[in-house]
């Protein structure tokens, strides 16, 4: 570890907090997450690149007890009392409807709107990078001093009729926000070996 | 930009070397990027979470002369020459597969495997989990303090074919990797604003 860090240019305590020490967590204490800290991490991560700059990332927070309750109906069994006592709960979808944006947010490849708006390929695009930026999302809840809990145990069709409807857009996560509570997680589970992973040709 | 930063845990500078003044880059210099920094990367985001553990993200580095010809033959035009040029490529792939580990990753759940093997849902979420891990990637090239250079234009039945016959592995995207070159980014495109991305309920 020491040799891994050693090659790094971020510090040691950074790569701790961001990937090391930081966990998954299913338990929460009651401090709140406020919108300036959801709004401090969103401009921290909004930087991370995504392909022609699509950005299809969308943002339910979900807050108001109504709201929270409807959710906690579409969560697996497994997900509802976490979600119900996480401090904040997000609903991350993909837009597929992203292309809208491009004459603004990818102004330098002209026609790429009417391109993407023909494409099939386009809501597929649009859960990738997607997925993408729920990646820098998660790092910059961590990078909040916060911990995440990302969940994919949801009735998406639930989701989509009870917080979608009407949009292009289609729920790839449930993620919960807070500080860690006690118990918050299990033991870590293993990593796939290097080897695993890479091949080099 | 004060604000936000007071806001998080991580210190400016590493919110800089992630994300506020990391780009993007289409040119790097020559010096190498060595198995010993990607392993360095690779040890740091693999503690990034994925459901159920599934870790389903696969590299092929990129380093001979033959096999960088044979990728650079599946690039998107404009991709040809800043991939040929980097001191190292990889291709990322998301491994429908995935679920032989999970008896080693995610033994918490018995049958896991088994269920997996059986849904037609594994490849789509092979797809979404390897993209969140690209996003940890992506953040972990730039702690290493290397540009990273991500693109979706390439032959995904090409690269199939030429590099991951055989498995149940699909390429999701290609990375150049390395130090910055001159000229290597074009001006920053803009974001979408915040209230375009979160709706709260």
């Amino acid at each position: 570890m020491t040799t891994a860090t050693d090659l790094l240019a971020l510090d040691a305590a950074a790569q701790d907090l961001l990937f090391r020490t930081a966990r998954t967590a299913n338990a929460f204490t009651d401090e709140p997450v406020t919108d300036e800290q959801l709004r401090a991490i969103l401009e921290l991560v909004k930087w991370g690149p995504t392909a022609m700059n699509s950005q299809p990332l969308r943002i339910i927070a979900v807050r108001s007890p109504e709201a929270r309750e409807r959710l906690v109906a579409n969560m697996a069994e497994g997900n509802k009392a976490k979600t119900a006592a996480a401090p904040l709960t997000l609903i991350v979808a993909a837009d597929a409807a992203f292309h809208e944006h491009l004459p603004v947010v990818f102004p330098i490849k002209e026609g790429a709107r009417d391109a993407l708006e023909a494409s099939p390929g386009r809501p597929a695009m649009a859960r990738l990078n997607t997925a993408i930026q729920l990646g820098y999302l998660i790092v910059g809840i961590r990078a909040a001093g916060l911990a995440a809990g990302p969940m994919g145990g949801f009735d998406a069709a639930g989701v989509k009729r009870d917080f979608l409807a009407g949009t292009d857009q289609e729920a790839i996560a449930v993620v919960n926000i807070g500080r860690p509570g006690p118990d918050a997680w299990h033991d870590r589970l293993p990593r796939l070996e290097h080897d695993q992973v890479v091949t080099t040709v």
